[in-house]
């Protein structure tokens, strides 16, 4: 759940979840039920239905759910001892809920099951709920979509039907998330992405979820690779190149083939190596980590070269499923902006800090404002804990102190929540809200305690013992297929100059004015400017609209004017007043504003980088 | 064989490789023979020992050698019918010449079998020989080595033992070698590449033949990628990233499945995507073509298009057998300097000398002058010619004509092989030899004529009518792995500046120095020179050879004077003469250095910047 959700909203969209049910089964009766929780924007209900439903069928089921929520109808529970509560879902014939409440029962060990009624409608379920669904005001929801699910989300079990719906705490709450829902699906990554020739999927030949970056973004992956390096280099980073493949003894060593083997791509057993041991076989690496920390121990390392910040853009391979693939925010290939900071104890904070510094950096240049922090910390209450985190309550402890401390020291706030911590130790995740207002985790910054030691890396320390150091695992941008499509979808394609594929296009008003733009447009690009010339016979306006529809930040008219002025009119994406500059002047302008990696949004902005 | 090879030197090598085979079994009655070829620098025998030896035994046999040398034995050949031939291999008790001389019968058709023999040794052999042993100038070959090696190469034979010797035209030639030799040895990337922590195989854990680039390797790497970025957008390219990975329906398509397999990693079959072909499977790619092919045919194109021109620093994975790996020559991961050039027919000559002329931009950067280009023809006489070329003669014409043209208009010599083009058009292959005169591929420049229209590319010509476009492949760099060991021994390690991991290290003379070291050390890195300030408290002789010891460009003297007058003593790597300059004249003349890539060797050459 979103950790911002407001208790009594959640009430409402939990209890919409069993109003919706009802409404089914009066208008399917013979529906069977799957699970219908309350999500970030709304809710949902899964079905097995006895005959299909389409898009078409929402209003009237929305009718029956307006009726209902008319009823005022009391939400109550009560708990049943187990085997009287698998003897009631036997009863109303549900399979699919009486299968979960076993599993409830036997694995989890529950002792009683809670039921809620609203009118004629039960439901196992926990709860909360409101008191009565005359609680729901008028058009505060909006039944939006419905799609094929798969029970508990595996493909091997019966396929449902799920209707999703929408609800806010009135209706010009709903009408302001519309809003925002089709802003973002006219900005959406992978509408833009076609449109602005960014990315290409091709499934038949190159396969799902691995993008073919064209030419427009591949510039937008060396702008930001290039940012990065520029960055990391002034804090001190160094860069390291590592394969794509690893023999499985590392993966041994790390836990992935214990932990993580699912989420990798099967293993390549060579025929001049032998084996037949999972470790004996080469796989993709899913993250950078353990070759990281081979370079780490490439050497003998001392106190003195600490902290240690080893850089790479480095590309990774995850096996997802084909059903959840999604354009760029889900992909099989990914290529991080990955660090491994090597550190001792007591440079914990400072270099936590140091990296919270640079990631306020990064988001001050995008113009991100909304994003909030989290601190992920150990559940040491968890039954399941010692599987899902390392047991070392002591380093816990320690680490979490310290990285509090660090966020109070850089001065972001942040939230704590139990139960999201990585495998080896805490973690900020900072999470922002698309443009569409889902939650998105952006970037990660990672503290680890637990890996270093289990890879065998040490240091000597200044009264030569040797130590194992701290390592902290960090990605600021994250990855460019996710960071490139949220990129396309906060810029709504209208990148900055300096991020731009094309940056500057001259448009040449009639034949004759051709040289002129091509010579501005050569001493433009001998200052590596991405310039282009329309060279093409449309006539002007469709010129100008062509160029509006790529997005291109300047696009530069060329008339009989300025080529005796020995200048250029200088026509910006969404700024209206046009401003005729001579040539020199313009590329001065132009360079200004690169470097600065400015987000000119009007004249004035320009003249403040002069 | 080498190109080059001079008649009389082969006939030297050969007639010795028969001299060691002699001496042999003169040292180790019963040795059975294998085969005893020229090779670019002197000639092997391998045998089947009935007692080893070693190294040790080399003077030994030497001496045999000049023995044999002074009997002045006169070679005379006899061809004998196919039956007889093998009856006497037979009688010579020589199981492994007898198994060749039956395949050359059998696969090969041949009707007759040469023998040579000089004094009692006879040998099964093509010649030619010298007319006698007494031609042999004294001092021109030496036994240098012995190895292991498979009868044909193959690792499921037996193993025999190789002696190696070289040979030369006199003993001032071989002196001359063996000195070249040397250096080499000094210069082996292997041994460099450790010493200045640019590389390491951690073929236990992470696998053989994957290179984990160290900071200082990769800042070899992203130089050069840089310097590719900066000329490919002088020259109109665009640049693309693809996935490592493709479904082989891909390589169905392109031929890489039947023809490529074996140098492939295995493929990975994905559980939920089904299928047991090999075409359902993933593949890394051994080739970054076909994915640019499908950018290609990722939107309509039309002549007014082309020439497009596609570039990537691609990483590909080939399956090469553990025991040929070696040092970064010879790796199953390389990132190489790739691009492909869509074009029309009309485009083919000038593109393609465009294309050489970058060639040679590229190597007059790196100073490369011994290098020869060599333009591999197909062989329309080879009787195994359908399989290794595409069956399409008037195409074969037709493009090696356009690129002799193209050279000739460049104005590169060249010399032209029959036999050596790819599979889908002729190509240039740049070859050199290195300081170890060793020969050397540094680049290749192909023309594709068939591959495209078996891929479906097409364009829409001015006419409207649909064509198929011509390509070039071209990697002028090569990959970083055999670029990189090929330059750290071009320049034993001692990089330009613009190149080296290190460009300046500031050596305060006492601890006092250091704040202003570190003050100037920050004016650097804010230019982004890699600078750094040699921190340790070791005696300033000591720090000063280091410096010398890591091939540091710039090495800055920071003494009283130095803080005293805000400047920096410059101590440059391989001139005698420092100077003492304000810094803020040091910064412009490095600045000036590095953007001009300069590979500076006297202060001359630094004045000559300003």
């Amino acid at each position: 759940m979103e950790l911002t959700q407001d208790p009594q909203l959640y009430r409402m969209r939990h209890s919409l979840a069993h109003v919706l049910a009802q409404a089914m089964q009066r208008y399917r009766p013979g529906a069977l039920l799957g699970f219908g929780p309350p999500v970030d924007d709304g809710f949902y209900y899964d079905f097995i239905l006895p005959e299909p439903i389409s898009e078409d069928d929402l209003p009237a089921l929305t009718k029956l759910m307006e009726e209902i929520v008319k009823e005022r109808q009391e939400f109550h529970y009560e708990d049943l001892p187990a085997e009287e509560a698998l003897a009631r879902l036997r009863a109303m014939g549900e399979p699919h809920k009486e299968e979960y409440c076993r599993e409830l029962i036997e694995k989890q060990g529950l002792e009683t099951i809670r039921f809620y009624r609203n009118g004629p409608f039960v439901d196992m379920c926990e709860g909360p709920h409101l008191e009565h669904t005359g609680q729901l005001p008028k058009g505060c929801f909006k039944l939006h979509s419905i799609a094929g699910a798969y029970w508990r989300g595996d493909e091997r079990n019966v396929q449902m039907t799920r209707v999703y719906g929408w609800c806010f705490k009135d209706r010009k709450q709903l009408r302001a998330y519309e809003k925002a829902r089709e802003e973002a699906k006219k900005r959406d990554h992978r509408k833009l992405g076609k449109e602005l020739d960014i990315y290409v999927i091709d499934a038949e030949h190159v396969g799902k979820g691995l993008p073919l970056w064209l030419p427009a973004g591949a510039v937008l992956c060396d702008e930001l690779e290039k940012l990065a390096r520029e960055w990391e280099f002034q804090e001190g980073y160094e860069r390291v190149r590592t394969p794509h493949l690893t023999r499985g003894t590392l993966y041994r060593q790390s836990g992935h083939l214990d932990l993580y083997r699912e989420s990798m791509f099967p293993g390549m057993h060579l025929p001049d190596e032998g084996g037949e041991r999972p470790e004996d076989a080469y796989y993709l690496k899913p993250m950078n980590c353990p070759h990281h920390h081979r370079v780490f121990a490439a050497r003998p390392r001392s106190y003195r070269d600490l902290p240690l910040r080893l850089a790479e853009y480095g590309t990774v391979y995850r096996y997802e499923r084909s059903g959840t693939l999604q354009g760029l925010t889900r992909v099989r290939g990914m290529c991080m902006n990955d660090a491994h900071i090597y550190i001792t104890e007591d440079q914990i904070t400072s270099e936590f800090v140091r990296v919270m510094e640079l990631h306020r950096r990064y988001y001050e240049l995008f113009g991100l404002s909304g994003y909030h922090m989290r601190l992920s910390l150990w559940d040491p209450d968890d039954p399941k804990g010692k599987e899902k985190y390392v047991d070392d309550p002591e380093n816990w402890q320690k680490t979490e102190d310290l990285v509090r401390r660090a966020m109070q020291e850089v001065g972001l706030p942040f939230v704590e929540v139990k139960g999201e911590a990585a495998f080896y130790g805490p973690k900020i995740d900072v999470q922002l809200k698309t443009v569409g207002l889902q939650e998105f985790t952006i970037s990660t910054n990672q503290l680890d305690f637990a890996v270093p030691p289990r890879m065998g890396l040490k240091y000597v320390a200044p009264d030569g013992s040797e130590q194992v150091p701290y390592c902290i695992h960090r990605a600021p941008l994250g990855t460019h297929e996710r960071f490139v499509s949220f990129l396309i979808e906060h810029y709504g394609g209208a990148f900055p100059t300096w991020l731009a594929p094309v940056q500057v296009r001259l448009l040449p008003i009639a034949e004759r004015h051709l040289d002129y733009a091509d010579k501005v447009c050569a001493a433009l690009r001998a200052d590596f400017v991405r310039a282009e010339v329309d060279r093409s016979s449309e006539r002007f306006g469709k010129k100008i609209a062509l160029g509006r529809t790529r997005k291109i930040p300047v696009l530069l008219v060329i008339g009989d004017d300025e080529v005796a002025q020995e200048a250029v009119t200088v026509n910006r994406y969404g700024i209206k007043e046009q401003r005729t500059l001579p040539v020199e002047a313009f590329r001065a302008q132009l360079a200004r504003e690169i470097r600065a990696r400015a987000h000119a949004k009007t004249w004035e902005d320009i003249d403040r980088l002069d």
